[in-house]
């Protein structure tokens, strides 16, 4: 770790209020200087959407006297909470971005919906090494209590080890008691699915609507999952990377006479 | 190719009325049987975005009566487009999912920003066989023609060929004339970024608000990318994963002391 403080950036896709940023920032305060660039309002499920036709807004919030951190709400997504955050925000470079902690599991495929994962990789692609932090919790009222050790744990280690480019971390804890968690296991990401079930409704004026409704499927019996992880009293941590390239199937297409 | 005609997924995420989704459903008219469920309004930048929190409507579009195909208008995603189709709309799973043809590049990271893609992995991800199309065009009124043939001939190769589990192909088109494209080529995602250069604003009630902008960065000079193929004349094909475990990193992150 460096003598001087680390600079951190967090931030979330529940929106800047919610319990689980409120639990990050209180760990982050005893790790280092921190700027929180986080929504204005819940972004569950933004993906990795930017705000390309529209204005964004990013107006500090006004903090306790004893607070010596900054904060800003921002109307756009987690991704852009990033790029706003360091392009326009922080003085320089933050040493690390958290994201989280998410209310609710970012693990297997669900990675590829979360906004908390999405800041994340954002600020991979920048060159700053990011976590993003979930618990298997949905709940408003859910209990952090037991993530802060492994939220510091993790955290201090990505600064003393650092990350290699295009890689950021997943982090998934399972909803128990500190007692029960048997510790951290690297996973790779279950190839699991949603199965959908749309709810469909017809409103007063007689139109059909839907709400997205669905069961999550996991036939990966790997036990170097994720997701196996979760269910045997484990935090996992997926090393996750945005070059989504399927290397192994080049040579196959280059087969191809199209 | 199956004998029988192919049924096939049409969506994008410009909206069903862009140019670039009448040019692709032209197309693919010639190829099979064909269902059309794309976003009622433009969705750009929108990433792997879901609709959780709110009603999606998914309407029924009339069609001339010598149009024998069916096009459906919906309030969500391009991801929620894919689910929904699938799941509502359908009668059975479709053999190929088409996304685009997108008014813009999605070539290298904007891969991860893209709704294109993120419909044409929504459909990988159901074990669909999935191609997103880009032409390197942002106008509304950019010339499709001479998209027509790489894209029927690409399409007819993954229903021949077919696709592995969890690959789906990301598909750009130079701006360019017929006679002056070389080919197709196989590549790689490149190591590129967008540099940000947000443009500060302050609205006639005083408050600060911002646009996104900035200035596309390649410095991967790899003769194997997407950027290079494009800028070389070139259609670019790159197969993508959505299994986005950095297995490279997984012994490495073993070797930390938590």
């Amino acid at each position: 770790m460096p003598k001087k403080k680390p600079l951190i950036l967090v931030t979330n896709d529940d929106g800047i209020t919610a319990p689980g940023i409120r639990t990050l920032i209180d760990v982050m305060l005893t790790i280092g200087e921190v700027v929180v660039v986080a929504p204005d309002s819940p972004q569950s499920g933004m993906g990795h959407a930017i705000t390309v036709n529209d204005t964004i807004y990013c107006d500090p919030v006004k903090l306790p006297e004893d607070k010596k951190h900054e904060e800003y709400s921002c109307s756009g997504t987690p991704a852009d909470c990033v790029k706003i955050a360091t392009q326009e925000i922080m003085k320089r470079k933050p040493d690390i971005c958290v994201s989280g902690i998410n209310h609710g599991s970012n693990s297997s495929i669900n990675v590829i919906y979360s906004g908390t994962m999405s800041a994340a990789v954002e600020a991979g692609v920048e060159g700053i090494p990011a976590i993003g932090f979930s618990l298997l919790d949905y709940s408003l009222e859910a209990n952090f209590e037991h993530c802060r050790e492994y939220v510091e744990n993790i955290t201090r280690s990505v600064l003393k080890y650092g990350l290699p480019s295009g890689v950021v971390l997943n982090v998934n804890l399972p909803k128990l008691t500190k007692s029960q968690i048997k510790g951290i296991k690297i996973c790779r990401q279950a190839k699991a699915q949603w199965k959908e079930d749309f709810d469909k409704r017809t409103n007063p004026m007689g139109r059909d609507y839907y709400w997205l409704a669905g069961e999550f499927v996991n036939e990966d019996k790997g036990e170097d999952t994720d997701e196996w992880a979760l269910n045997n009293g484990y935090v996992s941590v997926v090393p996750v990377q945005f070059d989504l390239t399927a290397h192994h199937y080049i040579k196959e297409l280059n087969g191809w006479d199209f």
